[in-house]
C-alpha cells in the first residue's frame, strides 16, 4: 500500500467475505432468498464474492447502468429498485430481450399504464413490482392505499405483475437492537399485508421483497416474505457501526491518504484526502457519536487513538484528536487509512478498489493483490 | 434535453462565458494575471472558454491527474495548489521533462528538502511556491513563521524558489461585501508581507499568488500581487449566490432529473436525482437561507416557485415547497433541473457535461449541443 499515489480506496476482502457470510447465514436461517443490492460496491469482482464459484445470484441495482453491466457479467435475475421513469423503459426492454429477468418498481397508475403499454408494444412481459411504503421514508403506497388493487390489476392484465417490494429506510436511524427488530417486523408485516390485499383482489403475487442492512440483520421471522435485500453490509461503515449493526473491525472499505502538512498551533494534521476522496457524506453527524469525515487507522488497519478527520476541502483533509488523546507524530509522507461514514458514498468517489486481504498475515501492512473497477454513471 | 436518460449534468455555455468575462475584466483592471483553477469543471472544453482562440492560459490544478490531462491538452503553465507529498514528485518531474512548467506547493522544511533533492536528482529546477496562511483556514505558514526564510533558502539554493501562494478559504463564509473586501485586503497583504520577508532575507520571489472566488470578485487593489486564482466562478452555485458573489441566474451548472413519484400526503415530489447526482454537499446549510440539496427550475431554467430539493438518498431526490408556495402539478416523467449547493462537488459526480446555450433562443427548452468529458481520479 506504499505504491499507488494517494488518495485511493481499499477493500479488505477478508472482512468483506466475513460480512457476506454473516448475512448469507441469516438469510438461510430465515428461509428467504438473499438478493444483495450491488449499489454499494458497484463491482462485478465484489459481487463474485457473493456467490463464490456458484452461478450468479439474484441482485438488486440502483441504476440501469448497473443492470447493463451486471447483465454483461452474466447476471440474469435483477431488480431495478428505483421507481421507473417511463422514458427508461426502452433500456429495460433491451435487457429483457437479452433474457435478463429485470424487474422494475413503481407506485402509481401512470407508471403501471406505461409499463403495460411498453410490454404490449414489445410483445413480452415486463415484470414489475409495486413499491410499498412501510415507514414514510420515501416512495411507495401504503398497504391500504385505494389505488393499490387498481395498479395491481393493470399490471396483472398486461402479464407484468411480479409482486411487492418495501424498504425500511427509517431503520438507518434505529439506534437500538429493539428498534431495529421492530423496524424489521414492521417491514415484513407491511409487505405481507400489501401482498395479501392484492391476493384477496384475485391478483397473483409472486415476490414479496423486503430489506435494508439494519433490518436484514435484525429480522427474526420473515414468514410470507420471499426475498431479502441489503447492500451496505458487504462493506459496512461508521453509520452502521454507530447503530450497532456491525463492529468497527467489520469495516471493509477505507481510503488511503498521505500526510502533507501540520498546523501544530491548531492541532491539525493535513492530508491529501479531502471530500473528493471521502465524499461529503456526514451520516454520523445525526448519531450520538459524530465521527466527522471518518476515523483514522494506520496502514495496518489499527485505529490511531482519538484521531478523526474533522474537516474536508476538495483535496485536503484535516485530522484532529479528541478524548484527550495526544496528537500523534505523523511526519509528511506518512500514509494512513480513513474509515468512512457511508460506504456507498465514499466508494462512489473512486473508479475502483485496491484489494487487500487482512486475513493473510504478510508483514506490518497488508499487500495490494488486485484492482477491481467500479460501474459508474447511469 | 428530453433525450438523455436522467440524471445528467448540464452546463450553460452562455452563463459560463459571462462568468468568465466578468472575472477576466476584473483581473485586467487589477493588473494581475488570472490563473483559473480548473478543479471545478475539470474539463478541457470548459477551459478552452477561458482563452477562446488564444493559446492556453495559466491554470491551477488540484490533482496530478488534472495536471497530466491539461499538459496533454497543450497547457504548459500549471500550478498544483495542494501541498506536495514527496511520493508524488516523480510524476511532477515527468511533467517538467515534457517542458510543462509545473509548480508545486509546500509549507514545511521536510517538503522543501524533498523538492530540492528531487530537483538535484533529476538535474532540473522544480519550481515551488511556499504556501502562506492568511486566515487560519487550512495549511500554510504565517508570514512571521520562524521557518519561512529557511524554507525559502533551501528552495532557492536548489534553484526551486518560485514564490508564495495564499488562499482566503474563510472568505466562503464572508456574508457581506464589506467582509469580502476585508478578506481580499487581508489575503493580498498577507501574501505581499510574506514575499517581502523572503526578499529581505535576500531570496528572489517571482510569483505572489492570491485568490478565491469570493475575494477575486471583491479585491480593489492587488499591488504587489502577480496573479489571481479562482475556480468556482466559471459555474458559480447556490453557496456563492447565498453570499451575494453572484445572482441565481449566473449559475451555469445544473442537474436534469425526472419526476418518478409523488407522496401528496407528505407534500413530496420524488425524482431520480439523489445524492449520487447532486453530491452530499450541503454548503448552504451554514448560510442564512438553507437551500437543501438545491433549487428547482424547469428545463428552460425558470425557477419553480418555492420548490426545493430537501432530501436525498442514493438515487432518489425529494422535492418540497416552502414559503407557502403551492405544490406544483408535475406528473411522472416531468423533467426538471436542480441548481446545486456546490458546483465543484456536484460536477464531480458526473463523467461529463451536456452543453446548452441559453443565449440562443430555440424554443421552450435549450437544446443540447455537445458533450464535454471531465478529468477524473488522481
Amino acid at each position: 500500500m506504499a505504491d499507488p499515489d494517494t488518495p485511493f480506496a481499499v477493500v479488505d476482502v477478508h472482512r468483506t467475505l466475513r460480512n457476506i457470510a454473516r448475512l448469507r447465514d441469516r438469510a438461510d436461517r430465515l428461509g428467504v432468498t438473499l438478493r444483495p443490492h450491488v449499489k454499494t460496491a458497484k463491482s462485478l469482482d465484489v459481487a463474485a464474492l457473493l456467490h463464490e464459484g456458484a452461478p450468479p445470484c439474484p441482485v438488486t441495482v440502483s441504476t440501469l447502468a448497473e443492470a447493463e453491466a451486471f447483465a454483461d457479467g452474466g447476471y440474469t435475475d435483477i431488480t431495478y429498485a428505483v421507481g421507473i421513469a417511463p422514458q427508461k423503459l426502452p433500456r429495460v426492454i433491451a435487457l429483457l430481450r437479452r433474457r435478463v429477468r429485470l424487474r422494475v418498481l413503481l407506485d402509481s397508475l401512470e407508471q403501471a399504464v406505461s409499463v403495460a403499454e411498453a410490454a404490449h408494444g414489445a410483445g413480452l412481459p415486463l415484470p414489475a413490482q409495486i413499491e410499498i411504503d412501510c415507514d414514510g421514508h420515501r416512495g411507495g403506497l401504503t398497504p391500504d392505499a385505494p389505488r393499490l388493487p387498481e395498479i395491481g390489476r393493470v399490471l396483472h392484465e398486461a402479464g407484468c405483475l411480479d409482486g411487492v417490494l418495501t424498504h425500511a429506510g427509517e431503520s438507518y436511524f434505529a439506534h437500538t437492537a429493539d428498534d431495529r427488530l421492530l423496524a424489521a417486523r414492521n417491514e415484513r408485516d407491511t409487505a405481507v399485508t400489501a401482498a395479501e390485499r392484492l391476493r384477496t383482489a384475485g391478483l397473483p403475487v409472486h415476490t414479496v421483497s423486503v430489506g435494508s442492512t439494519p433490518t436484514a440483520h435484525a429480522a427474526e421471522d420473515l414468514t410470507g416474505v420471499t426475498e431479502l435485500r441489503a447492500g451496505n453490509y458487504v462493506f459496512f461503515d461508521l453509520v452502521m457501526a454507530g447503530l450497532g449493526v456491525c463492529d468497527l473491525d467489520d469495516l471493509a472499505l477505507s481510503v488511503v491518504v498521505t500526510v502533507i502538512g501540520h498546523r501544530p498551533e491548531y492541532g491539525w494534521i493535513l492530508t491529501d484526502g479531502g471530500w473528493m476522496a471521502m465524499s461529503r457524506d456526514r451520516g454520523t453527524a445525526a448519531q450520538p457519536q459524530d465521527q466527522g469525515y471518518g476515523l483514522v487507522t494506520d496502514l495496518d488497519g489499527t485505529l490511531v487513538p482519538g484521531l478523526v478527520m474533522t474537516a474536508a476541502s476538495q483535496e485536503h483533509g484535516t485530522l484532529t484528536v479528541r478524548d484527550g488523546a495526544r496528537l500523534p507524530d505523523l511526519p509528511v509522507g506518512t500514509r494512513l487509512r480513513v474509515l468512512p461514514n457511508h460506504a456507498c458514498a465514499t466508494a462512489a468517489q473512486h473508479h475502483g478498489y485496491h484489494v487487500i486481504d487482512s486475513g493473510r498475515a504478510a508483514g506490518p501492512a497488508p499487500v495490494i493483490q488486485a484492482y477491481w473497477p467500479r460501474v459508474d454513471g447511469w
